[in-house]
């Protein structure tokens, strides 16, 4: 017991180290693009910066802008406008995760309080509109239609994805199929552009922005994989957000849907229970867990991550070696073996 | 009485032939921008169009992208771009009302229900980022960084004008000026917007360009006035929403402000009471809408909007006398002149 335990924290360690290496890699850069996420959310009116700087203080792993970033450094990109590029795609995923709080009414994220729960409903659909508009100012900035292009698109998309997610909420015949439809949409499609964005502001050839767009895609299927794993899963301290949350919500996630397929008679009933028609007594997220366990739901799910992981790093194979390329192959374990 | 009557029916036959021409300048052009729009909110996820299709086929007067078309031919510009970017205009005011309801509360508008009443908040949020993030797709085809600066900027101040909006309600030390600087925020930026967004697709000189915006800006500030206006006057099957709305809302427009420094100190009272304090019993709106008339609130607030629509008309004045400038001269008139 005391090995394991060892044993854990050593793997975590080496996890951490994983990420550590990625936020050294872009370390200069990244300040840079904070620099620019302040500017930009200045503003003469007070509630904005405040209501805005709330969810960007709080921190989060800033994992796609750093994936922008390196992937950039990836093609050897000179130029400053790789900048703008991560800050817009942030402020589209700060946006995204602002107008979330209201549609799942959340009360946390990253262990605060939630914007919403501070401040109403009203002042998150302002300021996710604001964030959106401004990640739009940030791009246009840019001035290359193509890059406009790409991501204008994927904003559609995430938004599409949204929607799929919220009409599928405590929809028990939801698929696997469905289930991995929306996540693409909603999370692997913003990973991808992150991944393959700065490629267009260079000469590499296009077999390199679709190999860079396949990395981002795939590493963007494992990490929400394992995020909803986590909501069965992580201790509270790590994840931020309360574990259970999604089986409160009745949000569909790959666990759930496995159970359905995986349950007896009697499991189903108490599935249909609680996440069709939403009666949760105390002791029944407890009870979840202990179905997931029984049927190997969560160790499976591991597995399909790794899949995409899989691909993600073959997808990376056309590169030559580089500091980047290696620290961008570990980035990929670290998604797939994360506890936070 | 009855030559009253019949002198506001000829005014108003008149003022809807101003309208009337204007939409006749612009018949086919519309009628492409309206297939734009209908390829552009089709989605495998059938509840987008549903959702975005309710507001967009409530019709309303289309006045935005009107201006846009209008002004483009004023401009004598040849190509296809308007249509888009007459498109992407209507669907960041679609989008904006989308969360304008949701914001508001409110449950009609058009007289029809509100999509938040028919399909909840989770739907108009997401819809409205959906049909943002549309605009964006569609300004981006044009393919001119120019006009895609000037309309993701517009975007960014509406809702800044949004947002100062919201923070003021119920606030009775709102002043006159923080008033008209919301509005140009919120409405006229739009308007100018619309008005001048075509002439960067032409080789017309700057001074063109600025005309434009300023016939826009003092239009969309005339606009606003008016409409803030009826909401103390209006027959409910004009406007579309109720009257009165803003008044239960507690938001402080412009009849509300003038009437809080004209009032008796008992006349105080009630404003505090009713948009101060939110507590209002039946009878209070009759109330304040005799308060309105007895210290000439509504005849005054038409003459700031006279001030703005006399900016407006001066504004063109270096235009060349065309067919479509008079058409444009008109509609200032009408907008000021308007019942609905």
């Amino acid at each position: 017991m005391v090995l394991l335990y060892k044993y854990d924290l050593q793997n975590n360690l080496n996890n951490q180290k994983k990420l550590d290496d990625l936020q050294q890699l872009v370390n200069s850069d990244l300040k840079n693009v904070n620099i620019i996420i302040k500017d930009k959310i200045k503003n003469k009116i007070n509630h904005i910066p405040k209501v805005a700087g709330h969810l960007v203080k709080a921190g989060g792993k800033r994992i796609r802008p750093m994936l922008c970033l390196a992937c950039a450094q990836l093609c050897d990109y000179k130029g400053v406008k790789h900048l703008n590029l991560a800050a817009s795609i942030e402020f589209i995923h700060t946006a995204t995760l602002l107008h979330d709080d209201v549609i799942d009414e959340s009360k946390k994220r990253r262990g605060l309080r939630t914007a919403n729960n501070i401040w109403g409903n009203k002042s998150s659909v302002l300021v996710g509109d604001f964030l959106l508009s401004k990640s739009f100012e940030l791009m246009t900035e840019v001035k290359n239609i193509e890059v406009l292009q790409i991501l204008s698109e994927t904003s559609s998309i995430i938004i599409e994805g949204e929607m799929s997610q919220m009409l599928s909420n405590r929809n028990i015949t939801t698929t696997e199929d469905d289930y991995l439809d929306i996540i693409k949409s909603k999370t692997a499609q913003l990973f991808a552009t992150a991944s393959k964005i700065c490629s267009y502001l260079t000469k590499v050839p296009s077999q390199y922005k679709n190999a860079l767009n396949s990395f981002g895609m795939n590493l963007g299927m494992a990490f929400q994989l394992i995020d909803d794993l986590l909501d069965y899963k992580a201790i509270e301290k790590d994840l931020g957000k309360k574990v259970g949350d999604d089986f409160k919500e009745g949000k569909i996630t790959l666990p759930i849907i496995l159970a359905l397929r995986r349950s007896d008679y009697i499991e189903k009933k108490f599935w249909k229970k609680t996440v069709q028609d939403g009666q949760i007594n105390p002791g029944d997220f407890e009870k979840a867990c202990s179905i997931l366990k029984k049927r190997e739901i969560l160790y499976d799910i591991q597995k399909r991550a790794k899949h995409y992981s899989a691909i993600a790093k073959d997808a990376l194979g056309i590169f030559q070696h580089s500091k980047e390329k290696k620290i961008l192959l570990n980035i990929i374990d670290f998604i797939v073996d994360r506890n936070f």
